[in-house]
């Protein structure tokens, strides 16, 4: 039987997403709580990994067992070995068909921004920092030279491991709530750090240092080099996948109304 | 020269407010990165203490010194010995006649509750929780017999040290957004655990456990064992006490547009 679990965690105290040898990561310590409540050795596929300090809302991660129990057994049950930062959402059925990664039709993002001459500290790693003023128009007009099916070398990791750097990009939405944006994107997939990356430039931008074209040109140049640097992690939220109708999974987990 | 400060924190890596011998408390690491700025022992006083990992938007000290320096200065150079949880937020040079906590006319808290079947995660140790959905009107008309001048002995602490268990609460404005709800709190003043007893009880009247006319028997028993436990310090804020005009003080701090 295959199962599809929801994840939320908060990444400050992690290794990113992905197992590593340290054990210290957040699919380390889902699958040690899965294999403590299956009694059996559980491994689990993300719909994507995330690098230390980034948050999840709704990752969606799915794997293969002969236990039978019920949905919110494997919540609960779960839980009670997991961290207080990381939860089980929700666990549901899914024919053996559904892959948490290749099923996912695209992948949201969103990454909060603190505007203010004082660092974060109420929410120190939870969001990303600015002391100067954003211009709100200068950047829309950036991410809307963004949006479309691009080749985005220029905000790919050297460690980037996908076949290939074009990307169709369905959204990107910008608001703000007080001292708090919120940048929300919505993509096919994402290439590693493109979203710290694009972030990096468009606060660039925001900030005046550059005009808003030059969000093109970086996207056009197809190379790292050209951009601003990366981002710090700690605004960023994976907040979810986007799957097709037909296999009924949440859309959302709560966490989401609780961002900015 | 007398300073007023406003400073932000995240209370969870903190045993309160107020200095204790361990020296791990906001004051005692504000105190610390004064007198390091300062290069001279500064102590402070507040307007509002705060319980061991209850968070602050806008506490507000006061302190005495010969020290001259620019706002921006008192401001950048503290933090600069903060940790990352704590920031002041502005520094002002007040009159001798202000007292960060006599001269405040009113202090306002705000508790932030996630309502899911699921424990917080990525919010851990920020909001407070509960699992049964909550019934808004139970529990404005429980807020309602609250609002007024009232013998709150109730919802008192026995280790309160206030010299009057009659205070006068402005208002309880009760909000959600989504999966997260929200309870703003205004009076003169709140004896100990106050908001957090309070919360307790209206908490059981949300989840129907109790009727909303609840509330107006355990105000009028003045009697601590008639409520409910203290809840959680996970999801209380001190956003901050309230001065007159004259004081010419911030009324907030951009922290405050964060809550959910």
């Amino acid at each position: 039987m295959r199962l599809a679990l929801g994840i939320s965690y908060n990444g400050q105290a992690y290794e990113g997403w992905q197992s590593q040898l340290s054990g210290r990561t957040v699919q380390d310590n889902l699958e040690r709580a899965l294999t403590a409540f299956a009694a059996q050795r559980i491994s689990t596929v993300c719909a994507g990994r995330t690098d230390a300090g980034v948050h999840g809302l709704m990752q969606v991660v799915h794997f293969d067992t002969d236990l039978q129990r019920e949905e919110f057994s494997w919540t609960r049950g779960t839980n009670r070995f997991l961290p207080a930062d990381i939860a089980v959402q929700w666990a549901r059925p899914v024919p053996d068909s559904f892959h948490s990664r290749a099923s996912a039709l695209a992948r949201r993002y969103s990454y909060v921004v603190l505007e203010s001459p004082v660092r974060p500290s109420v929410d120190a790693g939870r969001v990303g920092w600015v002391f100067r003023p954003l211009d709100i128009d200068a950047m829309r007009e950036a991410a809307a030279a963004l949006v479309g099916k691009h080749d985005y070398t220029s905000f790919r990791a050297s460690a980037c491991q996908a076949l290939s750097p074009v990307k169709t990009m369905a959204r990107i939405d910008i608001s703000r709530r007080g001292a708090y944006w919120r940048f929300d994107f919505e993509a096919d997939a994402f290439l590693h750090h493109m979203i710290r990356n694009i972030m990096g430039c468009m606060l660039v931008i925001g900030q005046g240092l550059k005009p808003a074209g030059w969000m093109q040109e970086v996207l056009q140049a197809r190379d790292r080099d050209a951009a601003a640097p990366t981002f710090s992690p700690d605004g960023l939220y994976f907040v979810g996948p986007v799957y097709g109708p037909e296999w009924n999974l949440p859309q959302r987990t709560p966490a989401y109304d609780g961002l900015p």
